[in-house]
């Protein structure tokens, strides 16, 4: 019973795996900050000394920015490379933590222990549940059930610049039978998940330019264009009344999901009232007769991320701003093609510029949706292993955000990626209080002890 | 030749009259951010410490907010009371502005020197052209042409929440035959103008609430309300494709122009695409069918005067919002009434909200337009005072501004107020870069003398 002794041996070795991260929460390495640079360059080099520990040839490559570490632990079967990112998220606002976010503590709550930190779910905690499963596998049989590469980033939280390069210029090293991404979440509370689509993102900054100064709203108001109420009838004409994306042509090569899908997600019972509810919220805002779920995983969006024009301190000004400015992102589903969509809103904006207003735009990123290949035999593998581990059925789902990394596996590699994660959605990643369920991390390490035995057979 | 050698005085005595100006316009007088409250109060030190240097029985007034200045200087003839207030707006963008906002300078332009600083024109420039025309009637005279009151208030440029507790409670002080207001401009280059017709101002600020916290554009985009697209989706509502304002009951008890007025201000020679090629744009963007003054003189407006919502730094973050605001303001005319407008405009947005929205409004002020009754006969007086100092024949016109204090004058103490100011419309007025023609300050001092002079007879 090979497999039961290494799941033994990570119940029984628990309180020191938890100890290990620990020590890596302990390390301020936010990516964004240049004066955390050091700290990113530390958390490096902790996790090349830990993956040597258990035996793997592992170092540290450095980049333009924060370095990549590298590891590969020898093993029969077939190969894969996992990635997480040992970059966190920046803490700010600072006073709204409850406890110092780089002094993470096991915390009892009444939904059980959990681990408090930054980076305790996003991302450092996930990709620890799969160096403490490799740690398991070693330390009962003195080997790896599979051949298994290892590859962490440190700038997913500031936009990978070196990720790109980085893969191009080590094709060979990083190409394996298959990808494993640890930096997703469970469905609800308990039904593990594997993430087969992945939304891509558009992001787009408008800046409108009216007057060629700001006015006074007295002398000028009434006959002066403004270019606030400009951008807001173009944000307003984003959207029809049913919730429709106006932006011509945005819909081409969206397709409706599988029947098989579709009926997967149903099953998951999905509740909008209780999803929103959580953020104080009531009502599905997304396009009439479409599924919550379709809403966040499998509909494009165009959501207004930041808006600003004229005075806006306290007090009032009556002045009539020279320019007003938005950005703006659109959530792309597969079959939409990013940099065609971008010409098509900027000549849907230009549309309905006045002729005396001028836009300027500035680009954000143009990524491409994902959709994996469930064909690939180690997608159900992997779900068998999961479901053995957790009280439900693991499920094919969706995720509405965008992990670029399982795109580049597939078109920088032609890799297939699986999407496997043990986050929870009151895990408050990106905020203050971020936190990892203890039983995130456990159960997380057992789910990888099974996958690696599924995937060696 | 009374009149004459009191001129000659005001040439005379120019150049000191500018350093006198040059000191109050040192002191960031900014009455809408409370960090310039000491400030506020240097100013008003320093206009009761001038005026008392002239022999005016003058001090400063504690209000709740910022302090008045009243100041009585005797002589024979009919008493005017004299208004202007010497707060200053804010001055961002700072960037913008090519010489510091509060180090004031005299400087060569091609169209001759103009004073630069804030609050040059708007309106402590403008107050000293009446402080300056009584110095010189006293230092050739030793009197005044009239019994003058002069009272200069701290909170124009911030709504003005003392002004009406503080005249409620000092009627009989308030009280004179005319009232004269230095805040409005010539009409173009050298047509002295009365004002008749002042707009009123409704200032509203809102807050629209969706989730109880930022949320992730990812995990939330497409099911979750995003409050600066319910924003926006307002803000486009509030008026028409012709630009008609849509909230009920905007147009109740707006009139038509009288005949003799509106030929009047065709006869002024209005260029639309002359005026609007001033400040970069070319289009009027009032309502179909109005003339350009018309759009600024006698028809409301609804502008928004500042909008904030979500990430406005560097960069992107994809966020959706908790909150989305904006500050709105209606330039109101004769007939309208403020606070039948504020309901109507509160339950115009209040209707447009999603059921899991929530908005909050803050009022910044409600004052009603003013039309004058000239009638009295001071303002054929002053009419002929200032045809007699400038090129041009004085005007009686309109100003799309609000100066409250004229209706107040009248409603509140029942005494008709004159609007004579000397700015231009190049003065930059609550923008970066302000000034005040020195011709403007020098003839400014001349034509009081004249309506000083033509008042006492």
């Amino acid at each position: 019973m090979s497999l039961d002794s290494v799941l033994a041996r990570v119940d029984a070795d628990l309180n020191k795996a938890t100890d290990r991260l620990m020590a890596l929460l302990r390390i301020p390495s936010i990516s964004t900050d240049p004066a955390y640079s050091d700290h990113c360059d530390a958390a490096a080099d902790w996790l090349v000394d830990d993956l040597r520990s258990i035996g793997f040839d592992a170092d540290k490559r450095t980049t333009s920015g924060h370095p990549m570490v590298m590891a590969h632990g020898e093993g029969s079967g077939p190969h894969v490379m996992f990635y997480g990112h040992y970059d966190v998220q920046p803490v700010d606002p600072l006073d709204l933590w409850d406890s110092p976010p780089f002094e993470p503590a096991i915390e009892d709550t009444p939904k059980g222990k959990v681990i408090r930190g930054r980076g305790s779910s996003d991302d450092k905690g996930q990709l620890m549940t799969f160096v403490e499963a490799c740690r398991a596998w070693k330390a009962v049989h003195g080997s790896l059930p599979a051949k298994v590469s290892i590859f962490f980033e440190g700038e997913e939280e500031s936009g990978s610049p070196s990720l790109v390069p980085f893969m191009e210029a080590n094709r060979e090293e990083l190409t394996a039978d298959v990808a494993l991404i640890c930096d997703t979440g469970l469905f609800g509370e308990s039904t593990p998940a594997i993430v087969t689509r992945l939304r891509g993102l558009l992001g787009e900054e408008l800046t409108i330019t009216g007057p060629n100064k700001d006015l006074h709203s007295g002398m000028y108001g009434g006959i002066a264009r403004n270019p606030i109420r400009v951008l807001a009838k173009i944000i307003a004409s984003l959207h029809d009344a049913s919730g429709r994306i106006m932006v011509p042509g945005y819909y081409d090569g969206v397709e409706e999901l599988p029947p098989k899908i579709a009926q997967q997600w149903n099953d998951l019972g999905f509740e909008n009232a209780k999803f929103l509810g959580e953020v104080g919220l009531g009502l599905p805002a997304g396009e009439d007769g479409r599924t919550g779920l379709e809403m966040i995983w499998s509909r494009p969006t165009c959501e207004v991320n930041g808006i600003g024009g004229g005075y806006q301190g306290d007090g009032f000004k009556t002045v009539l701003p020279a320019k007003a400015s938005a950005k703006i992102s659109f959530r792309l589903v597969p079959g939409q093609d990013p940099l065609k969509l971008r010409e098509s809103f900027r000549a849907f904006v230009q549309s309905q510029l006045p002729d005396d207003c001028t836009v300027a735009f500035a680009s954000h990123g143009a990524s491409a949706a994902s959709e994996m290949s469930t064909d690939h035999p180690a997608f159900e593998k992997a779900r068998a292993a999961l479901s053995a581990e957790w009280p439900n059925e693991a499920a094919f789902v969706g995720c509405g955000g965008s992990i670029p990394i399982a795109g580049h596996f597939k078109q920088i590699l032609g890799m297939d990626a699986m999407l496997i994660g043990f986050g929870k959605d009151d895990d408050q990643i990106h905020s203050p209080n971020e936190k990892y369920d203890l039983s995130s991390f456990h159960k997380g390490i057992r789910s990888w002890v099974r996958v690696l035995d599924a995937l060696s057979k």
